[in-house]
This record gives structure tokens, sequence and C-alpha cells, in this order.
């Protein structure tokens, strides 16, 4: 991909970082699968299977530890 | 999502960490599938489902990792 | 859920950190599914499927993880 | 359980350590199913199933991290 | 493998510490199945499947928590 | 097992650390499945399977972050 698309890990609020993790999370399908066709009709099938809804709960959780450590959890 | 649900991590005591680690995993979810109709349908699928139980007590231990770590693990 | 379950993360022994573990696993799939009555009939389908117990098994490694570093690992 | 299993994390090798991650993974095993003839029914059934060994190294990975991490990875 | 592909983690952005992880994710695969042929015939089958590309993001996710790490969350 | 396979986690690349990874990760199944026969049996069956493939990719990348953490992530 040739657009710069993360420039930073660093977001003002948790909700923000949150956010950032599911950018991460659809980046990651988006490398595997670039075709924008492909991918939308796919969405549908997923996004109504209480299993596929988990798994992808589950990749956010993951992005969100990382964004969350790089902002020392947003400590005040 | 235009509603503010999350802006901070700390929390009193581990109990109420947990249950953000909840709230995180059940955004996740939102995030990918906004419909609450479709949701409510998926429900009673999924909480039926030995594996899928499982599964969304992973997704919440894996936030609950997070926000244990924002909270230096309530020691005193 | 009102009631009372979890203070402190910290256990005198890594045994008791890992029943902890297990503790929040369950209490994963309770806050999804409260309803007993489901979870007991459910309990026969996955105890006797390896699949589904050594997805449980993970779960309480993750979350015994979190756990035992609470605990600063039981280093003395 | 009544025995006494795991009294510390700290191995001398990292392969003793790599040994007390499966005897925590088997162990996250017996809690949710503690009656041994079921297990040893189910055995066979995963032992040979490429995926459910995939699974089963997964558990054990993950119990390594916290093992090496409480022993400080060995380095001297 | 005889070739070096690995030499450091450090990058110079996120982004390009993203695509590190996407290249360590499908390095894992290639270990397991160094037939190019039959990667290649692999493709479609996962490429046009929800849930392999969740599965596919979320090793991504893992690898980079791991680069993250090592590159100080790029934090200036 | 009675052979030593696994005295340090140290390595002098990060490459090395993610083949010393891939060596955790088929450790992890041979601990549970030790017949030879068995897996030899089995390897056609996952090197196959775009899922099983990934699955197996996931284990390495998890078995490579205690790698990474315990070389301090090679950093110079």
């Amino acid at each position: 991909m040739a657009d710069t698309w993360l420039t930073s890990l660093i977001t003002d609020t948790p909700q923000a970082g949150f956010e950032l993790a599911i950018t991460l999370s659809r980046r990651g399908v988006k490398y595997t699968q670039p075709d924008p066709a492909v991918l939308k009709k796919l969405r549908p099938e997923y996004a109504e299977d209480a299993e596929a809804l988990t798994a992808a709960s589950q990749v956010i959780a993951i992005n969100f530890q990382t964004i969350a450590a790089a902002n020392n959890y947003w400590r005040k």
C-alpha cells in the first residue's frame, strides 16, 4: 500500500485509542485482501455471524493492548 | 460512533475493571455490527453455545489484561 | 451482577493464583450468559469435547498471565 | 482440587519452564473436566487431529510466556 | 531457509512496523508450508473467507505487539 | 522427553529467534503427540489447509513474543 495511514500510536483519549485499534484490525484484513469489492461482498457474511463478531472483537482487543501500552494507559 | 463511552481505564476495584473489560469486548462487537436489531437477533444464538461463550470469555480476558496493567493491578 | 466477587488479584501462592484465573474465566462466561439453567445444560456439551476443553484452558492461561504479573510472579 | 501441584513458577532451565507450561495447560483442562475416564477417552480424539494439536501448542505457548517472564527469561 | 530476511525489528515508522508484522505472519506460514505452488493454490481459498481474514489480521496484531514494543512504540 | 533441546532463549539475530519460536511451537505439538508416525501422517493434512497454516503462524507469533522479550528485542 502506497498511502500513509499510520504515523503515530499516540491518541488523546482511550476511546480514540480503541478506535485506532479498530483501524489496525481492518488494515490487517485489507493487506491480506486488498480488493474492496471482495471485502464488501464478505461483510454481511460475518457481520451477522456471532462467532465472527467475537473474533473481530478479539483482534481489536489485541491491537488495543498495543495502543494502550504506547499511550502509557492514558494515566494522568 | 459519536457518543463518548470511554474516558479512562482507571477503576476503583478489580471487579469494576473486569466489568469495564466486558464493556470493551461488547463495544468491539458493536463497532463491527452497529445495528441493535441484528445484535439482538444474534444474542440467543451465541449465549446458548458453549464454544461461543468461551470465546466471549477470552476476549474479556484479553481486555482485562489491558485494564489490569493500566491500574497497576490495583496493588496497594 | 450485584455481588462482590473480586476484591484483589493478590494470592498467597501460584496455585491459588491459577485457581483465581479459573474463577475469572468462569465469570467471563457468566456475565455473558447469567442463567444458571442454561449454563448447566451446556456444561456436559463442552466438558466432553476436546477442543472446548483446550479453549477453556486457553482462557485460564490468559487470565493467569494477568494474575501472575499482579503478584510479581510470586518471586521471593 | 485438594492436592498441591504448583508452589513456584521458577525453574532451573528454559526447558524445565516449557515443561511446567505443559503442566499448567493440562491442569487448565483438568479443572474443567476432572474425570480421568472422560479425559482418557478424549485423548486419542485430539492427539490425532492437527488443529487440536496446534491449539494445544498455543495454550502451552501462552503459559510459557508467563513462566519465562517469571524466570526473567533465564538470562545470566 | 537459507536466506536472510530478518536482521532487525526496528523500523522508522509505526506503519513500517505494521508491514513488518505482516512479513513475520507470512513467514510463519512459509516455514510450515515452504512450497510456493501450494501456497498459491490456498490463497484464493482464504482471501475470500471472512473468518480466515480475521484470523490473518489476528496474527498480524500479535506480531505487531512484538514490533511495537521493540520500537518503544515509536514514542518521540 | 529425556533429551535436552532448550538451554537458552538467547539468539544472535531476530531471525534465529524466529526460528527458535518455530522450534518451540513444534515441541508443543510433540509433547502432546510424541509418536512421529502419527505426526507424519497429520502433516499433509494441515500443511495444505489455509486455516491450519494461519493457526500455526499464530503459535509461532506467540512464542516469538517471548523470545524477542528475552533478547531485549535485539536492540543495539
